[in-house]
């Protein structure tokens, strides 16, 4: 059964097609080539450190796009904590067949488990899933993964923030060159009705204007916690306030504290290390 | 003129391309669409800390996706130091266009300039530009962005590693079942003729077999560095000594130290940190 | 079983692809997304106006591609006639996955039940299906929809002109400059062997010329049923007659009294009101 | 200059493309290979009724993809008035490169100025571009063609409704199944916060709940003019209240008159005929 | 300016891409990236043997997908004839650019003007331009080359029959199971009406068959110059006569003689071998 | 089971869609349409001269990508000798479906299994499957199929040349302008270590430069059977030696007794004649 965790299977599907017409070449996998055709094997897709999983459908589908006869059984599924040891999911198959995808799978589960595993430790640090504050992703995301890496994000309990530019309205100072902030959100508002039009703002004065313009998000870039509880106050739940930039594992409880609704951070898609998933094989 | 750290121009122009499929939606960008539409506009790509440029060749044909007239002029170029506050490049055109394309062009620019970055850490540790120690990459990298990552790899002075399983031939563990060393590199020399031929080793009886079977290179696999100084010592000059297995920025120089031909690692692709660059609007 | 106004299956593949790749964006549905996963549902795609059914491969396809478990059945097939309450297929399977592809399916029904349903009007207004004036479609399609719309033109009874530019020569009056239609036509029979040559005539003496040149039919373009009348004296079954230029529901019955051979409109796929079909889930 | 009504360069090359796939066959243009490769063509597009412009961007990239060397220059733009005669674009260039794109260029104007023009006759109906009640389209667009579609909507003075199903949350009465709107709009607040949440109903009781949910919009469905000014006056400006089903022309005053913010209708997107939109050579 | 040979620009643009695809790999030319990136060079494309030169428009495409600053000068044009030692193109450019482009600009080159130098000699064998018997391919192209083996068989002054199995009614054999040939041309003309309707006929009877029946043309499967005279005079002008099955360079001048409309052959395409033409650096 | 000898499955699907991308128009198969929608047929695809097969996974894709429901069974693999009046596979299904299909799939065996031949007799020739001497293939493959050749010479009992760029090193003269041989190679080893690498040379001095250089392979480029014999002698195991340029299926047979390594031929995959392979409806 799909999780709600999933990304589209389009996007699935088409993210592990292009690692395979990078990895595959024109004479495909040469050192399988040389194994026994009819060699079968049954292996173990096991995590080797703490964390949590993302990225089963992609590794299901990488399987299964080299050769549809090789099984894959989970035993563990997106969004579930890891242990090292623990046997994520189960693989029989063709020898050849199984060590030809391996590499593509594990690229896809290391990675998108890594953006899991990390977008948990800010979730905990914010206080965990039951926090008033979430913890939301970016748009920078690594180029042609970013419905993967915002699965991921779900999985490790955070939330998604735009998916595309064409989801909702965000203005950023740039986009305020002589204009203020109440008619940049009038203009919105008119072209884009009904939908979200969130605000950057630097100081106070600016959250100000954006609530008094309607905005429904007010994004509190650099502010120290302090400011953001001052800002917290002012919003006073007309709008949802977001803390970004440079948050870290060691102050998002600060800003957590202040009250922020999200903390959005470009660490947990941009920067976060691969988590270390292996594949044995049995007996 | 086209650098030869650069990925072929085909893999550039599509990765660009996923990535505004990914990031344009069906309407487009909403907030710049709130822009005069005459607005035009100076900027500066600035390096915010110290580092290795990689991604040129993708900032570029992102400010071109979203509209050729938009002017990109490079001050640096891949494999150029960076310290903060370097301007890497200047960029004059519609403010709408530079807007829209601005996050995309960073997200290559960051995470390329991350890899690079970190392998030229890598080859500092291991002895720097001169040293006999090469540092070299894996197919552990982030699907879809290969070519695009190996090339920052020799932007931050590595070297590549197989591009594809098409390329050469390594013979792991796995592919070892009940067939001595002998007998695989003996098929995979008939088989695929004039090939590279690499065998994963896990101690010194193993190293002694491939050197014998006419491998090419050898992988010291979780070996110390005395060990792999043994292999050295024991390959004299006849295969080339690669170590795998959790080299770190710490060990890189010991295992210099001991002679191997090349230190292979998953980290400079599948967990560096994006740089951080950021594009600032000018006057 | 394919039915013989399907069009071909990479066609209905591709199609609907592209519909769900503006449809899903990055973060897929996410209203959907909010329903309990294991939540099972039973519909019915009913007709809600009377009409030609077209576009049920496309249907079945837009389930299968969301979720290969969803079970469409068709109690009815392109080219029967839909009255208002008609159960057109039963859908049975996970909610979320009926939900999100519940508006693509339709988006397709309804459009190419649209061009079934006029061309349907048009052949009965020419006579019906016995008539021997034909209801010929024309290259104004709807672009990246030519395949699916020439298939829905057929299962509302009607007949394709053209699939494309390469299918056989149409000489109209911009293509005679300076040239005469007798040697427009000896050039198209020279260069093109066998193929069908059609010429656009205004008027009676470019039909006498193209008769005599040896096309294979004749385009009268925006005359009256009697100058009509005249052409397919004159052509007195050396060639086909085709109408072309106006012909409306309320004309075509004169058309066909006149005795052409063939009626073209663009009406039929450029400007087919949609069918109006829905989806109601059950008990 | 791009346009503001613009769709996404790549929108609009990737449609052209596919258009052009569809009707260019392997053999290329029959008809255009038999004339004389060098002559030379200046031709007008001209409207041939009254309407609105749009799809400028469509029919230059047609040309374009055709033959580089052909000069196409714009008198009026997407969102201009058009009357019968007008000169909407003059076209120079190679006779044959012209006549093969002609059908394509101007499958793309007569369609999406079809979609512009009933747009603005919609707008028009509820009180003009000035009036405080908006036409909204729906995703009931044709497939394939969203990207466009939607920016022909902006042309003739609509806003736009969701791009996507990944644009925000839209509770249908399907996504209700033993769930109350205050727990369903509470989810969805939860999973996606700061999205848009627009709800469903059918009857006052509905709306009240939606609006106490803490809903963005809420969806008037079939409801008479004198019912949504209750919704209107319910909702006394907490959210934004959406007209949808079945309004026409005629209605459209009314349901404006009734304080509707936004009134949604499938026909401009699904049923727009065609404009007429021809090309004539010039002397 | 484009030629009357030249396939459609989209199907260069697709194979030459597609070449590349396979040609790069994730690294690039290993060896051009030896090269000194600022090395310069003119080069020569010589014909090393006598043919009919096509695939000019690929070799251009070649080059430029490569590297836009590279200049292709042509001397002759597709359908030329070549000696041994004819300059058919000058290149200059970067040393680096061009080496990499050599092989696929000349992969196209020799392959389709291998497919025109064939069918000149099958022209030339049927009696010459001038004669009434011409040289008809098939569809047994090379897959994915189709609209470029057409073209270049134009360019050796053949001509093109089907280009897809969507361009008109061929009845073999094998489709006439329990149907006379009367019925099917009958069906086919109902169907398809106006479009060419051709009937594969294996002897005498059947040939009478498919003329009174109506049909555009009758394909004379593997029969004598003699039975075939006798078909050509039974045609009497009211269709015309195709040759099929094993005509060689040696038989189609007796072909020809028994007044055979067209000679096809799969050998031009099928079989052609590639044509000799390299690449020289000058001085 | 998949054979050895196979292509990377991603290949053989994507050549197979281009293929009916090419064939079946936006109309399909006119002629298949006209037949009984349910009649079933049961067919052999059976050899009509002597060869070796190959291209047997596209052919099952063809029928697949038409109509899963068509049953092939295969009688023979890949690298199997055909003899005239073998069955080759069996093949079920609806009519329609195979006569659809039929054309496509027989020009991919037709093909591949004529590169397959050459490449067969090449090795014959060179001394037989045990021979010393190898039969390598080139990068002068068809555009497009140069994986599905590749493969095929490997059923032919040939060994792959390079299979991109990407793969190793190999310099030519038009490389090595201002540089020694000695200066390339080190190079070469130094940007690209492990890898393969190859030099073309023209004469003795250049054959001991690349030896001396530590080359792993050198191109003897069109040099006599005794010239060879000097340079094997010369290699004395250090380097594979390939002989290149003109070798005949007359000449393989000297090359072979002078010691070459591997013979290479462009003539296999450029020049190979189309094997005679047909298929027949049962009874």
């Amino acid at each position: 059964m799909p999780s709600p965790h999933d990304p589209p299977a389009s996007a699935v599907h088409d993210a592990v097609r292009r690692a395979f017409d990078e990895d595959l070449g024109p004479l495909g996998d040469l050192t399988a080539a040389l194994l026994p055709p009819e060699a079968a094997v049954a292996a173990a897709v096991r995590a080797r450190s703490d964390g949590v999983l993302a990225g089963g459908a992609c590794a299901t589908e990488a399987f299964r796009q080299i050769d549809a006869a090789v099984v894959v059984e989970w035993r563990l599924v997106d969004g579930d904590r890891l242990a090292p040891g623990d046997v994520v999911a189960t693989i029989t198959g063709r020898l050849a067949s199984v060590l030809t995808a391996e590499r593509t799978a594990l690229n896809f589960l290391c990675h998108l488990s890594g953006v899991a595993t990390l977008t948990a430790r800010f979730v905990a640090a914010a206080g965990g899933a039951n926090s008033s504050t979430r913890i939301w992703d970016t748009r920078k995301t690594l180029p042609g993964l970013r419905a993967l890496e915002k699965a991921a994000v779900r999985a490790g309990g955070g939330v998604n923030h735009r998916g595309s530019l064409s989801d909702f309205v965000l203005v950023k100072d740039n986009h305020l060159a002589g204009v203020s902030i109440a008619d940049a959100v009038a203009r919105a508002k008119a072209r884009w009705p009904g939908r979200t039009v969130e605000v950057e703002c630097d100081r106070r004065q600016q959250v100000v204007e954006a609530i008094d313009a309607g905005a429904t998000l007010v994004l509190c870039d650099n502010m120290t916690p302090a400011e953001v509880a001052d800002c917290v106050a002012l919003a006073d739940g007309r709008v949802l306030i977001e803390v970004s930039g440079g948050v870290t594992l060691d102050t998002a409880a600060d800003y957590a504290a202040a009250g922020a609704d999200l903390i959005s951070t470009s660490v947990i898609t941009q920067s976060a290390p691969a988590l270390d998933i292996g594949l044995d094989l049995e007996g």
